[in-house]
């Protein structure tokens, strides 16, 4: 193994304290976790029931019932629990760590001798364990527990849970491995790669990295093992309930299995698999110090993020497979933008990050968080877009089959939720997505601009900082050093790429110059306990346009302003909002609205909308030159993260441009 | 019954002889009737078989093999033997004629002694007749051979297959009706009932159309006859090969079954199911007089043709059922618009206007017809579009799951072919389309201006019509009576409504004021031999907008010439088409280009394209401030109807305007 690179990150420690952030991680806390719990019970009236804590109790023998919901319910439960520990690392609960400790027994007591755990194959198909790797989702039911694992490890130090999924690990790795006599295979649905370097470091045992390298290495080689698997099944699919065709190695393109990872190109197949495996890859790019893999992981990166992403952060642009299309295929009305896909591209750029500062990553993750993934969730934390479109026709939603998966308002919970719970894990941690710390050249990089108080481990020392922001509605971040270790250290402030550049920084109140590097700026000195940092990058409302490859957008503009992604909704606007144009030469007024859903800025410009009047109901087409001129009006635009929160209407967030 | 409606119409024989439509004519007689005989015959190379002959073979006790093909492949050879009638009629050919007259005798050894004629159920599954009308086809594959034996017969004077169809009808007519003990049932796809009536008005066979309003009258009734029937199957599907959930009522407004016709109040479900539907519907309110009925066709007919129906005479505006989905939702893209769909318009439309002349059934009988159909057939006849898209990226049809059913290039011939035999057996009687004729009230309207020489039986007696056409190309037509009958009647010429009102009359070349009445120029008067009549509707290029609630057309414009929609393709223009853009005030320069795929008129207009030099491959967003100005260029425009002959590239029917 060459030198691991991640001997230069430091540890640190991040409490959010935020005005704009403090209310969703207090959703997550007071109401998502909560409402998941009567999810994972079946308690939620009209929805439908999950299964999940009662497949725990038949597996550990308490109950007898037969299995219920998905092959993969496991990850529910995994997934609430991994939030539960992030919650409680951030606010102390000790009912609720009672409950996740009670939860925590019951798993224990579903694991076999052997170190296995998995209800589906405990109580509904004993004796076919590692035999459908490409449909069951069984590594996958592992690597989020471990995930959860190692959470609830960090944030009580209680290791029954690490104890019990370090036990399934070194079970699948007495299963899985390039040794005569073991299956040299993987799992369908990439996750359990990123889980293991998560129990690696947590337990410092070098087996799960070699694991986790493993599995990542083996995938799409030949013969392809997926395609080897499923003629032992005959083809069986356990979905399908009966034989089917072998897939071909072109259609394990959907699985990311299709050649190996190192020689992928472009990213394709279901987007969340995609993400959750550049995020391990990524993970262990930085900890092997593989080359190879790193241009792999920047190759996809520069791929996914440059040519196969909406604006809003989202990424998958059909419903058919969940999945990327291809380059400038990014429709907005029969788009896919999954959450969850939303959420692992968040990974990804934060190991990203950990692989090199470079601003480019926080922007991508900094996009996708503040417009896809919160706008995933209702203001009552209880109902969820699991597809974010960004242009909806409620009637098209309803009644033209191609878009029914485009849905106009959030959806209740569902039995199979993957979106939900994957947003409250995000949430719960998001203050490990603030900063990263190079300890070796004694630098503090600050990603995202969201208060809160950090302590952080520098060669130099133990620094402790306060940051302030009110961003996303003003283009302010104050930071303060409440401790120094007394030798120089760096902070380095990213400059977001929607102030192109125009970003002041005031240190102790005299505007002070700064060396860009990577896209931060760079602040290398000998701090003193009260420095205090003012960051001003501009938060301008602007107007943006789209790479004319982009068909979907040709002749549109967005608007976006700081970290907001907006949109025209029908109940500000006129409708349809196909016929409303935006005015390019128009001042963009930005007002803060505090009667808006909890308060946030919106933007007027200058509109015109096509004459209709003249228009009979019953004329489908007519003579251009009929057309009458167009009418002003004030066109009204809210965050995308807010749109759908009023009434079921129309929104789109590319506008068509008139030039006057 | 009231008195029929159909007394006023009278006899007419047309024949052809047109500078634009005899080469679709000749294609088909000499290309593609020989090529569907070889395809029938599975003789195509790199085809799938059809088994169609091989089928009858079987059936007939000839050969031994299994069924081949689709549940209602005998409806192929119909549609060949009702194209070949046509096509005998027009043009006489001893070989064909023989082949045919050999298939017919092939037929009737399949027919059982009862009457009873289907391979499928012969070969593949005795036993079962008329258990599974939804999903059968039994009924629609026995109309298919009643329209060809009604084609044939006339075409020919030969009576053997008309004989065996009655036989056929007759059975029919025994095993169902409201009778006790009969099925009160009707077939899942529609087509039965309009060839009942022709089957009626060929043999004059009362019975005939009897049965054909019983099935129309019976159809959404009370208890549902598909829902009881598939609870007698428990739900058994033969597509699927298993039992299936029992259908639900909503769920049948895919076959139009879910509540009776005459309370329908849009096109709803499978688009070619609904126009054979509505074709039937109108025989039957003008045969019958049943003003409830006729009522219901008026309001489908509007609801589909001015909420629903694409520039281009498309119909369906979903692949998901092939089917219609809801005002005003016609994607370009991700469109059906069904070749057979338009053909089913053609003839819903050919049926309205002997219920009433009124030219806005030409109108659009005629778009269909000179966009949508001709469109879909390739300049070599061996080559169809099933789906007829207003926009085209090929890479999306290859890539995007959505769009695979959208292809970019013609494809060769199906084994499941519905369209290539429609548009044959469409083109070989297009004669029948050109006019109707009043005998009451002496009057021959000209709905089409094609080349021919027609003969009509009128009240005044008999009148000899010489019609030649420069249309499409130019705005001319000339009609001289070569016989007439020594008393007044009428000539009724249609005033397209591409026209916009302008259409000049001249008659023995002196300009004459004429009368308007349901939007035809009625000129009545003691007509003499020799009389020259010039029409001269003005064909000029035009912009076209679409009505504002069409969201896929909004801020762009469509061209039309005369009957012909043009588009844009990429060999012409520039890549990607979505950056370019028409200039709304300049001219429109039409030109004829003999070099152009047989000759046609190109259409230039001035035209813009968004700069993208300055755009950099791998930024997918920036400030539109940045975007610099666009480009000029000559727009070249081709008829919709040759698009995709030369190279494979994209295609746009409607263009993004700019005003300048």
């Amino acid at each position: 193994m060459a030198k691991p690179l991640n001997e230069k990150l430091g540890r640190s420690d991040v409490h959010i304290e935020d005005a704009f952030w403090s209310s969703f991680t207090e959703l997550v806390r007071e109401t998502v976790i909560p409402y998941q719990w009567d999810a994972l019970n079946d308690r939620i009236a009209d929805a439908e029931p999950s299964y999940a804590i009662r497949n725990f109790r038949v597996a550990a023998g308490l109950e007898e019932h037969p299995y219920g919901g998905m092959v993969f319910q496991d990850s529910d439960v995994a997934k609430w629990l991994e939030a539960v520990g992030y919650s409680l690392a951030n606010h102390p609960d000790p009912d609720l760590e009672r409950t996740a400790d009670d939860v925590i027994d019951l798993i224990a007591m579903a694991q076999h001798e052997n170190g296995y755990l998995n209800t589906y194959f405990t109580v509904k198909d004993p004796g076919r364990q590692w035999t459908n790797l490409y449909e069951a989702h069984e590594l996958y039911c592992a690597g989020h527990m471990m995930e959860a694992a190692v959470a609830y490890y960090e944030a009580t130090g209680k290791r029954k849970l690490l104890d019990v999924m370090s036990k399934f690990a070194d079970h699948i790795d007495s299963v899985f491995g390039p040794e005569e006599g073991k299956l040299r295979g993987y799992d369908g649905h990439q996750e359990i790669e990123l889980a293991l370097v998560k129990l690696h470091q947590a337990t410092g045992e070098e087996r799960y990295l070699r694991l986790a390298q493993f599995f990542i290495d083996e995938r799409g080689a030949e013969p392809n093992f997926l395609i080897e698997e499923g003629k032992k099944r005959d083809g069986y699919s356990l979905w399908a309930g009966r034989n089917l065709p072998i897939p071909k190695v072109e259609q394990l393109a959907y699985n990311q299995a299709h050649k190996p990872v190192r020689e992928q190109e472009a990213a394709v197949g279901h987007s969340v698999r995609a993400v959750y495996m550049y995020t391990a890859m990524t993970d262990l790019a930085r900890l092997t110090g593989d080359k190879q893999l790193r241009e792999a992981c920047e190759r996809l990166w520069n791929n996914m993020t440059r040519r196969q992403m909406y604006i809003t952060g989202g990424i998958g642009s059909t419903h058919h497979g969940e999945a990327f299309s291809f380059d400038y295929d990014l429709p907005n009305d029969t788009v896919y933008a999954e959450t969850c896909a939303s959420i692992g591209l968040i990974f990804f750029a934060q190991r990203m990050l950990k692989l090199e500062a470079k601003s480019e990553y926080a922007d991508v993750l900094e996009r996708a968080l503040y417009n896809n993934v919160i706008g995933s969730m209702s203001q009552d934390g209880k109902h969820y877009f699991y597809v974010n479109p960004l242009e909806v026709w409620p009637k098209a939603s309803e009644r033209n089959p191609g878009r029914h998966h485009v849905k106009a308002e959030r959806q209740k919970w569902f039995g199979c939720s993957c979106c939900p719970p994957n947003v409250a894990r995000l949430l719960s941690s998001l203050n490990d997505y603030i900063y990263t710390v190079s300890a070796a050249s004694n630098t503090i990089y600050a990603h995202l601009f969201i208060g809160s108080e950090g302590e952080f481990e520098l060669d130099a020392g133990t620094v402790e900082l306060k940051q302030q922001s009110q961003l996303p509605w003003k283009g302010n971040a104050r930071f303060e050093f409440t401790k120094v270790p007394g030798s120089a250290f760096a902070l380095a402030l990213r400059i977001p790429s929607w102030c192109r550049g125009n970003a002041a920084l005031n240190i102790n109140g005299k505007p002070a110059e700064y060396k860009v590097e990577n896209g931060y700026a760079l602040i290398n000195r000998n701090w003193q306990q009260g420095d205090v940092i003012e960051w001003e990058p501009a938060v301008e409302a602007q107007l943006t346009a789209a790479h004319p490859e982009i068909r979907a957008n040709a002749g549109k503009v967005a608007i976006e302003r700081g970290p907001l992604v907006y949109c025209l909704e029908e109940v500000d606007n006129d409708s349809p909002l196909a016929a409303v144009s935006i005015v390019t030469s128009s001042e963009l007024h930005a007002s803060f609205d505090s009667q808006l859903l909890g308060g946030s800025v919106t933007i007027e410009a200058e509109g015109r909308v096509d004459e209709q009047a003249s228009w009979q109901e019953d004329t489908p087409y007519r003579p251009y030159a009929q057309q009458q001129s167009s009418r002003s009006i004030q066109l009204k635009a809210v965050p995308y993260y807010l749109w759908g929160n009023r009434q079921k209407g129309e929104m789109t967030v590319w506008i068509r441009v008139v030039k006057e």
